[in-house]
């Protein structure tokens, strides 16, 4: 068995059976180790960027390690965006970077590039194989680093020579380190501030889904406490029947807004809140100056012994009862397109158990209000601001959840970054509705130029701005991908669409017109 | 005047007059500069890959510094990819790449990321502005060290705060550092073994259009050496009256054969030749044992000096002659595609002067045969393997000249990495004939999974390398982003369609479908 037998031999024994691959000739061994086990899933993705946001996604709705393969510095260049948003998600991901035979790295070849160094700008962990017989053992220490601290990004990178020279047999990981956990007496103040009026429990990652999500919600009802998520939550269960939960906004004037009564913030699986971006004189900051932070549990620790050891120390009983969300569809809206009317039919129709993946930079406040108290759902939101994730993400949650339905909202702007994945949608047959908010430019920049004082538009910045001249037309993009799909400039045609999308298998892409003033 | 406006000035200053951009909200003040300043030429492209590839096209054929605008980590990281090509081509550019306010730096948002160590795994120069008062400066800095050594990559990081507090006038950049040179007893080296049995000139980077080119064509004439050019070369000037030259091919065993008889290499502008990749049982060297190699002259040192004070040693005359191609147009071919008759078809049809980019990895031997005895054109190459750079570095190649006509050659699993840039081309104009070369996959992996010593394809492995099931259709992606096109099957329709192209002004795609055994 070569070094790349092995390696595979190594990520099925661990339970990382889905590969997102974009492969090049470094990793041709790979690639032959990989035919030979027809167990491992792989899946195509025609960009590297494709490549790294489903393997988020798929990390996000599995819980399971997802594992990419990539081609040399600018392979992982090219991943690096949406492996920034995987690392702010808490997404364990696995990426096996080809490089040159180690021998042939002396020579100035043109693909020579500095992969470790790419790569630590944005891995938690990265490691060169020395030797084909070291690979099984890298990939198993690979793998420990991916699932370790609550999901990481772990990078091997594999010299084609420790790919095709004789290796060992395939390694099991060792088992992670423990998570760190807050202090008895951190976990006892908490419990105690969470009491006090303007008490805010703050929580992430793991806590918004599940039975850690219920606990939270218990936690909430016994104390009277608020109940907050942060704006760029990784996943978090909603519809009717979900726990009640209060999701800061994305402007920090509405975050000021939000937590303008907030006397103690108790962080659960998160750092502390922070404005997405800092403009000149407004705070970084959310919170008031009289109100408390208090770090229990940094999002690489133990949440959900941190949640049990808090409902302890506050006695929530089994049964305590949860604040939660009513289900409640609204009528199926006609006329002018609104934001708020296609969310309202996204709500009225999308089936129970979907998965909403949303990138729809300025429209999602108004997309997504409806759909608060529509059929029970999970929504995924991008974690690290860098845009291009939706596509890739909805790729990757419908390869995790082949029985739900995925809708990916998405701004004209963010959809063109990775455009490519629906392709891989088209070829897997993934279940997935998208719908192009089609405003035809980049709109958060308008609101931020002004956001940073700036208040008159010139032709520089217009040009940099408006995705007009030409325009973009999303249904003759999907076409060309292999994705069918529609476009709808009035309400009718969009709840016409949108019923095609959800009663049909495989990708449909909708492009929804919003009106221009 | 604010940081931002004081870059903004510095560059115009400085002759820096065109940048590439996909602004953020940290790079708003700038955007506000650049409203001030419409003598700015700003191009935006839809995605970072297009940007950095833009830019390099762009300097490859305009000599000039080109400018880049880029939003935090994961904004480079997407024009990491094609920094890699131009690096390895010494294109000059200057990337301005925006981050948080400094002070908002100490907390855990989500862009925040390690702008220095991605810029550092590929940049040859990293500066982060520490102050509004030294932006100019930095700039001014920035714009010298993209000058420097031939042409080079440098960023620079500005915090927003440094481009919203007030700054200093524009600031001119210092001299650059002479280039290094080669010893006087190395050039009577060189100058003497040029004259011995089995001697190769080996030139690259401004030796290969231009005087230079010329120079080195009077050099190998006068002392009979073999005038040689590597496979990955940025520029060459070939066509009707160009010097005659032997391009190195792709693969290592063709690039034995080629130099089998070479007993003396000197390399002027660039480093020792080696093999692309490497293979199992095969050198990673294409040169004989018996063969020396002379490294005259590196890349980054001063190629004009040295052609010059060899071309004195071997008393070059100013009329020496020059082994020049003779033109030699073929006929219209007709019938089945072949990628010989496309490539006959190109070569008759090109208009004098155009601008061929090519990125046709598998078909560019048999594509690029015909055009060599073409009406004068310039040839630009992928020059560090990175796929997906032929349309941005044909978007860049067309801003820089919009006299020519640009030729881009691309496969389509190439195509499909930075298909933006076809909406660039269609707002801007630019007129640029695109030839998707539709053989539905990454078909040099297939050799190159044989190449490293496997010989069957199986599941896993061809759904990795072939681009059906489904097809893309090229000519609704060309529709969706604005750009005409058709669709081509026989040589009749591709000649007809090359003749349109030709005579149409703006971008027009053509997808060459090429016969699947």
């Amino acid at each position: 068995m070569n070094g790349a037998e092995s390696l595979v031999k190594t990520m099925l024994d661990n339970g990382v059976d889905t590969c997102f691959a974009n492969p090049g000739t470094s990793e041709m061994h790979f690639v032959a180790a990989l035919d030979g086990h027809p167990e491992m899933r792989c899946i195509l993705c025609l960009f590297e960027g494709g490549t790294s946001g489903a393997a988020d996604g798929y990390a996000r709705m599995s819980g399971n390690v997802a594992a990419t393969l990539l081609h040399l510095a600018p392979g992982f260049g090219n991943a690096f965006s949406n492996l920034h948003n995987a690392r702010k998600a808490g997404s364990g991901i696995m990426n096996i970077v080809g490089d040159h035979a180690s021998y042939h790295l002396k020579y100035e070849s043109p693909l020579k590039g500095d992969v470790e160094g790419v790569s630590s700008a944005v891995s938690h962990w990265t490691r060169t194989c020395d030797s084909a017989r070291s690979v099984a053992r890298d990939g198993a220490a690979a793998i420990a680093a991916a699932r370790a601290r609550g999901g990481q990004i772990a990078t091997l990178i594999l010299p084609a020579n420790t790919a095709w020279d004789a290796g060992e047999s395939a390694a099991i990981h060792p088992s992670l380190p423990a998570l760190h956990r807050p202090s008895e007496a951190q976990i006892a103040a908490a419990a105690d501030v969470l009491h006090q009026p303007g008490a805010c429990l703050m929580i992430a990652r793991d806590a918004l889904y599940g039975p850690l999500f219920q606990l939270a919600g218990q936690i909430a009802h016994k104390t009277g406490c608020r109940l907050l998520a942060d704006t760029a939550a990784a996943r978090i269960e909603r519809g009717g029947g979900a726990v009640q939960i209060e999701q800061l906004v994305y402007h920090i004037d509405g975050k000021l807004g939000q937590l303008s009564d907030a006397r103690h913030l108790v962080l659960c699986g998160q750092h502390r809140p922070v404005a997405f971006f800092a403009y000149p004189g407004k705070p970084s900051l959310p919170e008031p100056a009289q109100c408390q932070v208090h770090p229990l549990c940094d999002p690489d620790m133990d949440i959900d012994w941190t949640l049990r050891a808090l409902a302890k120390a506050l006695g929530v009983a089994a049964d305590e009862p949860i604040h939660k969300i009513t289900l409640d569809l609204p009528d199926m809206p006609d006329g002018a397109v609104t934001l708020e009317k296609a969310g309202a039919a996204i709500a009225a129709l999308m089936p129970e158990n979907s998965i909403i993946v949303n990138e729809s930079v300025t429209a999602g406040f108004a997309l997504l209000s409806a759909t608060r108290t529509a059929r029970p759902h999970d929504l995924l939101i991008t974690t690290g601001g860098a845009i291009g994730q939706c596509l890739p993400c909805a790729t990757g949650a419908a390869v995790a959840c082949p029985d739900r339905k995925v809708i990916a909202l998405t701004g004209d702007g963010s959809a063109m970054y990775t455009l490519q994945s629906l392709w891989t949608m088209a070829r897997e047959r993934l279940d997935v509705v998208i719908v192009v908010i089609a405003n035809c430019g980049y709109q958060i920049l308008h609101g931020e130029l002004l956001a940073v004082g700036v208040d008159s538009v010139g032709h520089n910045a217009r040009r940099m701005f408006d995705l007009v001249d030409p325009m973009l037309d999303w249904v003759a993009l999907a076409k060309g991908h292999g994705v069918p799909g529609a476009r709808a400039a009035s309400m009718e045609e969009f709840d016409s669409a949108l019923s095609t999308g959800f009663e049909t298998p495989g990708p449909y892409l909708i492009e929804l017109v919003i009106p221009q003033e």
